[in-house]
């Protein structure tokens, strides 16, 4: 059985002001679904998995235990201090094999602020995962990619593997990095390149070894903390041994070396999948979305439809959480978002700038970020 | 001497949600300069003025006494309900006649929420218009045109009249509504137009010869509530007249026939004038004042500097009148007007359509104009 590891790190500062540093992304219903982003990968998981685990930072364990009511508390692990993906994952699956002395234990990774749609097919990606793990293979999905988007990463697929499932996978010959629009239409045109959408699953014990190959001095570290974890002396170890650990996202510490020596494998999948990394990225995901509200002008409301007025302004995304009437006149794709201390305008075209004004503000006393 | 009336009605709908109907236009400081507009006219007609009478709604009253603390209370006259600007003039000629049993009393009314620079050449300019006015004639203020501006109404000048004075005053040929663009262009290049502020000086005996020759009824009606007001009949008088009193401005009623007939003069001046009629023309307004406060990226800020961040937002104008940040990015022209309980964001190019937002809102519940 799989056990699902939920990195629940990374501010969102792209959606900004709703998203900040002491309430970030994953803690927000972004589509209105009436489920945050954390709770929606929970739903998600629960099904398919054994057992469900949360690493975040300290300062966030209190919201996700509070969002999370039947998730038992010693499956929130409480990072002191962020230390990227790699040892937040590491660390999970060291913590599970020592839980779990008696089983092969399958770990599966998947972070805390994707949307997800089409439940089945997602559950299908994951079951042939696992199934492709089994025997010894680091395994990501591959989300089928609907047009030549810059702002994913994308994975080169190479040749099939031989299973029995009705999901045949392949081998990944690579992973690269966003490109640009270009190279993305490139990437579309051969046919073999599916967007990288950060899930990774594999025999704890597999994913281990490759940490301790790839990075021994980072594997070390994690067994000493996973060692002392559920003992008295987890405070103390973590002291001493969390601050010196390697800062790496798993993509560069296994993925990649991995990959290049053909260890990597990919499950294509056709599920919708959207990492919402901008303002602009949730309008297109709103606007297509089923049950989303608009107004009459054709924009679209996440909040109260009544707190919004749009005229001439089509396609615009208004978020309106300060209780207060947001009116809108004759900006067409405009964003703005309306939080109780801090509000945002501006359009779709410049949503990845917003990150930029995050850094801005965070130098100004009376931090808002 | 001059006695001024100050005709403040008029909700500024246009400049929602700073001004709405309980608070509007002329009970704001719209410069920045630490005095609302209404302060700001009182604070120019004082040097040149025996007395100054406010004429505004009832329910503005007690605001227009708190902001004019200087002011005698029977100064303020309250209008029942809105009758437009002849019967509020009209009526407060008629009790500073009455109160001024011995005098030839000059009245001269001036808008209370129009914006005005150059105290200098505003003073010779009413001082050369009441100079007119005793000669029978009544009197209007017309301005330089700095541009083909199709926002304002328009004076046609004719034949010079002589006077001894320093300034040569004009007949006024015809007054013209708002023109097209071409119209306008048209008018600046004939020498012969000048803009019209709205601002009347005439002998109070003429200005009510005028109203009685031009609307009997209205006149009549204005004549028996006059002589009722300072006693104390004043309200089972307005209670029974002051509902069919003729509504009418006082351009229709007397400056327009008179006119034709040759009764008007015009003043010519070149003060600086502005009706701040939206956020464009207060834009403008703001952008060319020596005090105002602009932001790193160029935009205009109305109200605490630290509240706004403007970034590729060139020619804004911010304004943070509900303690928070507001970030414009990528939008020049923006118009963004934050209050506690409604936000407007718009551009200048749409700024005349604010007052349509205002219809659609007012009939909406919880009625935020």
């Amino acid at each position: 059985m799989l056990h699902a590891i939920i990195p629940a790190g990374g501010a969102g500062s792209r959606l900004w002001p709703l998203s900040r540093k002491g309430h970030p992304k994953f803690l927000h219903d972004l589509t209105g679904a009436g489920r945050t982003l954390l709770q929606a990968t929970v739903d998600r998981l629960k099904p398919l998995t054994e057992s469900i685990v949360v690493v975040t930072g300290q300062s966030h364990t209190a919201a996700v235990a509070e969002q999370l009511p039947q998730l038992p508390q010693e499956n929130v692990l409480a990072e002191p201090s962020p230390r990227d993906s790699m040892a937040a994952i590491g660390l999970a699956a060291a913590i599970l094999l020592r839980r779990h002395p008696d089983q092969d234990v399958i770990v599966g990774s998947f972070a805390a602020d994707h949307v997800i749609t089409d439940q089945a097919a997602f559950a299908d990606a994951v079951t042939a995962a696992v199934e492709v793990a089994r025997g010894g293979y680091v395994v990501t999905i591959g989300i089928q990619p609907t047009g030549p988007s810059t702002a994913f990463g994308y994975i080169e697929t190479g040749a099939p593997i031989a299973t029995g499932g009705t999901i045949t996978p392949l081998h990944v010959a690579a992973f690269t990095e966003k490109p640009d629009a270009d190279l993305a239409a490139e990437y579309l045109a051969t046919g073999r390149y599916r967007w990288n959408a950060g899930m990774f699953v594999a025999r704890a014990s597999v994913l281990l070894d490759h940490l301790r190959d790839q990075q021994p001095e980072l594997a070390t570290g994690l067994a000493a903390i996973a060692d002392a974890w559920d003992t008295d002396e987890r405070g103390a170890v973590l002291d001493e041994r969390w601050p010196e650990l390697t800062k790496i996202p798993i993509d560069h510490a296994i993925a990649e070396p991995v990959a290049a020596a053909g260890g990597v494998a990919v499950v294509p999948a056709t599920f919708g999948w959207d990492d919402v990394g901008d303002w602009a990225s949730l309008r297109g995901l709103l606007e297509t979305a089923a049950g989303t509200e608009r107004t009459a002008g054709g924009s679209t409301v996440l909040g109260e439809l009544g707190h919004a007025l749009a005229v001439d302004a089509s396609d615009s995304l208004i978020v309106p959480r300060a209780g207060r009437k947001v009116v809108v006149l004759g900006i067409p794709d405009a964003v703005v978002v309306d939080t109780p201390d801090a509000l945002l305008v501006t359009t779709v075209e410049h949503a990845q700038r917003v990150k930029d004004i995050v850094t801005e503000l965070s130098a100004e006393s009376g931090d808002l970020t």
